[in-house]
């Protein structure tokens, strides 16, 4: 599946180029980082985002923070290392971010195996291993969500209902959200190419509305009938029979299953149970945290009350939480790179 | 309890003034209706909604449609049916505006009771007995609000939970929904008033907004605490434990009880089922159409797809229902002027 945008870009020797979606669709714009803390604030503000897109621009905003210093590899490791922990304070529920970061942590001063290479133990044999450490992040990642697709696709078949398959979807789980073709869109893209058809039914996702301006924007791209509606409308479609199954991406997995996404995820899981649509979370196994038993242990990020009501009345409180956490026994299977992925005891 | 703003306005001898709702928080404009056809106008544009609120207007609304003329009884009464005729082309799903036009189409050309008063069986004393029915159906649904207030306190209360109680409430069914207190919110007013604390929780109510423009504006008004989210956040705060029971109104009432209402009521209530939290439905009996057995027959307007995506994409459809239809299964109680109403056999 060719997509006609790049989410994200490396360019050599030390720049990262992000779409803007903060001014999709109207505007194609892209900002380029060429240090730590462009990526942070990218991060922050939602001009990249979607689990594993958080992870890969934080891993590249990590070399950033060395990739023009002329330090000495102890020196370097340190500012490295500083520049991890700034960026793991961008966002706190998205844990691809923190496992992206700890994968770049890991990459050893000198290398593991010496006379691996021309100057090894070096500064510059140092980033060298680190950029290669960013790139293998953005090709296993897209990698996955490839893999996410085939498997995907495999269990919406297996539902065995008339195609056009009709397909809900919530916030923007795609091509956007990733380096390749996203994880709750990617089954879509998968089945398409092969021609399989699909009518998505995109909810808008207030208050950011990654829905109507980020997953409707990349299906019409890719030529897939898309229907934009209110999250409030959801349970409207459901209830007329016009949905065959949910998918959605996640931002955290917890060991037990419970699952941190988008906020209005949770709603939407028990609409689906009440209407017996299947409903599906597509992640790739690094959304999993098993160092968490259950999803009460998620932090939840909560956003500017500006984001919802921009015109805010004096004294109006505004309750804006970015996620919510749908209990495992709310969701109909979890679709990982590996295939069907099953929560621990 | 006393209103800072006036939803509606008879200003004798013929004018309806309206407050213009969507201009609201943000200015407070009136709309002079001089004619049935402004009438029409600010009932389908929703510069006036909220089921009951509707069919006052609209009977002023057949009112003006001959409260200039010269003509004979006759052709009055003629005018006036086509008038009503008209203005119930406006709004499909909210039968409060039917039954309003239904008592303005009952008033005789003459009097039944002859020997009434000066003149009677004349043109001015048809207009005189069509303005009187319009102000009894206005004070009739203040007075139907108010006692919707009490007997829906009594309700809250029953719930035994402390206080302050935290009410979740979807789109506006306060003063401004009606010529009186409203519906859903009638109770909190009426507690308010007696000094039961409430924290209320809006739901902003896509695509119009009607909870985060009008419902926050007027518990703000009134001194009551409000904190507005996006409709997708209801789950997460009942999934907190912070919401003790849901209020809302309603625009039609089958005769089993389905109630049709605003659209995001029927998620509402599935989440509420879900998590054990009490849903009630609050309507002047006015809202119960007797003619239909089941809310499969209650006609679902669909606006227009500006009001969801202003920059839509091109080739990028929209589903933008008004309303939904929430089964009675789902219902805890539906609280009237008349106490706890039960749907029929």
């Amino acid at each position: 599946m060719q997509i006609p945008f790049e989410t994200l870009r490396w360019i050599a020797p030390a720049c990262l180029r992000l779409l803007d979606q903060t001014r999709l669709p109207g505007e194609t714009a892209y900002i380029d980082c060429i240090d730590e803390h462009m990526v942070w604030d990218a991060i922050k503000r939602l001009a990249v985002r979607g689990a594993p897109a958080i992870g890969v621009a934080a891993a590249y905003g990590a070399y950033l923070s060395i990739a023009r210093r002329d330090d000495d590899v102890d020196t370097l490791y340190a500012t490295l290392h500083a520049a991890c922990d700034h960026l793991a304070t961008s966002r706190p529920t998205a844990v691809n971010l923190f496992w992206a970061l700890e994968r770049i942590r890991r990459v050893p001063p000198s290398p593991d195996t010496p006379g691996e290479g021309r100057g090894e133990g070096s500064s510059d044999d140092f980033k060298r291993r680190v950029l290669e450490e960013c790139h293998r992040i953005a090709r296993e990642d897209a990698a996955c969500c490839q893999k996410i697709g085939e498997h995907g696709l495999q269990v919406l078949l297996d539902l065995k209902k008339p195609q056009p398959l009709h397909i809900l979807t919530h916030c923007n789980a795609g091509a956007l959200a990733a380096s390749g073709i996203g994880t709750a869109l990617a089954p879509i893209y998968v089945g398409h190419e092969r021609g399989v058809k699909f009518e998505l039914f995109a909810d808008e996702t207030r208050p950011l509305l990654q829905g109507a301006r980020l997953t409707a924007y990349e299906l019409q791209q890719a030529g897939i009938p898309v229907t934009v509606l209110c999250d409030n409308m959801a349970a409207s479609l459901m209830s007329a029979g016009k949905i065959d199954a949910i998918l959605v991406g996640a931002d955290r997995i917890a060991g037990n299953g419970d699952t941190a996404n988008k906020i209005g995820t949770l709603g939407l899981a028990i609409m689906a149970k009440h209407f017996g649509v299947p409903f599906f979370v597509a992640a790739p196994t690094s959304t999993i945290d098993m160092k968490i038993r259950d999803g009460s242990q998620i932090p939840i990020e909560h956003r500017e009350a500006t984001e919802v009501t921009p015109r805010s009345l004096k004294g109006v409180q505004v309750y804006n939480p970015a996620f919510d956490v749908t209990p495992a026994a709310l969701i109909g299977g979890w679709i990982t790179e590996l295939g069907r992925w099953r929560p621990g005891p």
